[in-house]
């Protein structure tokens, strides 16, 4: 039994439910799952839609078919996904690990359906995780004022292994516009504050500094402008006057992890749409 | 412009979608939300669908043609709300004010679009709080063996007033069968615990007792079972060792109220199904 | 039977507990709450302590032999206080009724042990609310350019009444550096915003914009930077792509209500000492 | 600099505190953490501190010494722990991996301070992950039956290795009495829902069932009765209809890893006290 993932985004008009539907339904599809949504302020509709068919079908054919029928008259940006496809993420670290323990945890325990070819890192302190979940691990130094030539390093390394999309895992690194222009809303970032509060550096130590009782983390799609690209995912946890940084920082590590770890899942089932900067979760 | 809300259900099978949207984009409608669910275990569609309108529909002639062309032929279940009618809420109480006050201050504000021609209550205590918002309050004693009595009056009041739904806001007595049949899943109940732990009386007691970190409210339709009534909404608050049963009761009320409040909207704005003592809650 | 709480601050040093604990002790006072905080970085000391007495004591001899024996040697800041004084609070609203009604409720609950002498607004809106809860409603106007005036007015009447602490429910208006210096930490305010994250106005509408997955709610005190004063409570909504800003504005006043709830009993109970910007509180 | 933690809980009665940390300053300590609890009900009264010393301490003299100054008088039930002292934890697991790969990459992050000499299994799907992080496995098969073989081994081997606490890391057997007995509040088992709701096995199958909006795991001491221990930490998880069994099982994953972590954390930090069948946990 062959399944499909659709999105789409256009023009809001009438419609356009009973034409895609319809289309699937003579196509002797059986959806199991729609969801859509009205973006009032511009105007813009957008869909999200799972089916399966009895027999195998031919994806190009269904493909140009949609296109024709449904694509063009409505003027739609649309992705027409086949289950079978295994994405191909490649993580990025630095120095701490727990994101990093984390995501091959939910790897190798098959919460993931998708292949890990390479974890890439400016530091060889990760190294021994990455063996011991056997992950090809590649240490490229991102030295001062050559930035330039680890990032073509990476790219090349990216190209070849035919990577869909990036995690930065606490890659304590900014990524350049070109990698972005390559990668774009595919390259996911966790960011260990509740943004828009404290963007950029040490945000734990400014979260104790603002004395806030709640911190959070954010994980969004990264964007040429820093911790403001749009957000996949967020969530929170209380603390007091009582917790220290350390224990901001601590505290923090289980928000980081689940929160990416979220947003890793929700990319990887195409149940993400970026649009204004802002990004529809269908769920 | 009119608008109408729709709720199916039926025995899952291939077109469905197809068929209703095809349906209403026929009869020049708008569709602005539709979300669905397959209950795989039963092999049962829901759908809930909002479908606009830029002329003045005749509601009797268009559920005929509903009829007709979908709801006989897929064997449906279903319900065709207009956005105009009004509904009527009777609210029951005992002596507990918090979700009273609740209620009636969200009902001044405009938050609730509905009317509340009625306060029953078995006790005069909360007369001054329906006086104050200007509701009918009508004391109803319940005497020991005689509850038949006063529940052939609630009834009749009930139906006088053209009631549609009745709340339990606290009400310190259980509702028989007789007007449970009368309103079936239009019943709603605040139970002051995290059903299904601590069902029936003193819920904070036992959860003391138990030592809990968590407690919770759950507002439910009533059904004939105590506390057993398909639920529709829940919430928790964190606690403590240190929290004393008097504690407990006073961070419940503002559980209990924030969470009948939610059922009541939900209820209000057609968004809840109930099957198989389930309760479906489109959002 | 008497009961006093003790709040101090002073720099961090050893023996303080057991001074003070022993002070108490040798007043045959039965310490029924003991709770401290050292802030590291500051070298500063905090405690907490409520004592109940068997037999009715002289407050302000125990103040004198407190000093004496205590204060002074450990250079401390410190306040004592009786439980029988009932605090007096001012409400100040403009057009918003929601934070009203639910202080008002709580109040008539019996949930809040102070006093509420008036209510001061901008507007006349809500005289209809202070009327149905029978507190006495001033109506002060805020004239373009003449916000001297009205605040004049306004300080007349807090002094007038002996207002212990101001509460903004919601009061449209930014208040002045003389209320401020009159008040200090004791003007209490809700932001409908996650503080520091969209501090100043229409926060709803630049979280709707930021694509934020969730919002929050921040009771503070005021001081002299907007929306900067020390932080008593926050709390959180979680909210999606298909939330417009006007259902933020709606969820959010949910949490606006409970959050500046608790930061009133907070205050009320003396369990709030600010230093540095940051509110400790002992829970 | 040596520093201690004390737990003590007696009857209630005036001047325990500044008897403790009178003694405590007169041998030179300075109490840097002090919270206490009175169980109103039952009269008793409970207490943690910790107290650093510049002097290198002889724990035994010290422990001699708080027994005849304080311990005695008071009829205290009291433990003295010293810093240095790093305890031994057994992990017993059966087939579901992510509660151990979560406890064990907490470990190799340098998050917990202890030692894990083995992970104990009545199966051996779960070897691989004990090699990958370089912890002794033993696999004792459970036989039907026989259960009373396995058990004695068990002992043998926790007995030999010096355990303090044992987890149970979703360890699908019921541990028997006589392990329970010599190890009294320091099983520490994960239940995978918000006990009391949902004893026993399969919960995930009756949340769905019964229609919960939320479902829980709870970290709690291992008694005779199943899932009826004394719980240590509760956390939950919003769902809804929509969630089928798998979901739940798929969401309750992280629910039971980060409850879990969190009670093994602060039995390790000495601050659960068991009373009553209810924890103390002193935050």
């Amino acid at each position: 039994m062959a399944k499909i993932t659709l999105l789409i985004h256009c023009a809001d008009t009438s419609g356009i439910i009973a034409s895609v539907t319809s289309f699937f339904h003579s196509h002797k599809g059986n959806i199991i799952y729609i969801d859509q949504y009205v973006d009032n302020e511009n105007k813009t509709f957008f869909m999200r839609l799972e089916c399966e068919f009895q027999y195998e079908i031919k994806l190009n054919e269904l493909k140009n078919k949609f296109e024709y029928e449904i694509g063009t008259p409505y003027n739609m940006v649309w992705q027409l996904f086949s289950s079978d496809t295994r994405l191909r993420m490649a993580i990025f670290v630095s120095k701490y690990d727990h994101c990093l323990y984390d995501i091959l945890s939910r790897y190798k325990s098959g919460e993931l359906s998708l292949d890990i070819p390479m974890i890439i890192s400016n530091h060889e302190d990760l190294k021994h995780v990455a063996e011991n979940f056997d992950i090809p691990f590649y240490h490229i130094p991102v030295q001062n004022g050559e930035k330039n030539i680890a990032e073509r390093e990476q790219l090349e390394l990216l190209e070849q292994e035919k990577i869909d999309f990036i995690v930065l895992a606490r890659y304590m690194q900014i990524v350049s516009t070109r990698m972005i222009d390559k990668y774009p809303n595919r390259i996911i970032n966790i960011h260990h504050s509740f943004l828009p509060a404290f963007a950029g550096a040490k945000p734990y130590h400014f979260a104790y500094k603002r004395g806030v009782k709640i911190i959070g983390a954010t994980c969004h799609y990264v964007t040429d402008e820093l911790d403001a690209g749009p957000i996949i995912e967020q969530d929170i946890a209380r603390i007091s006057h009582s917790h220290a940084v350390r224990d901001l920082i601590l505290k923090g590590r289980d928000l980081e992890k689940i929160v990416l770890a979220r947003g890793i899942k929700l990319h990887l089932e195409r149940k993400t749409m970026v649009y204004d900067n802002r990004v529809i979760v269908f769920t």
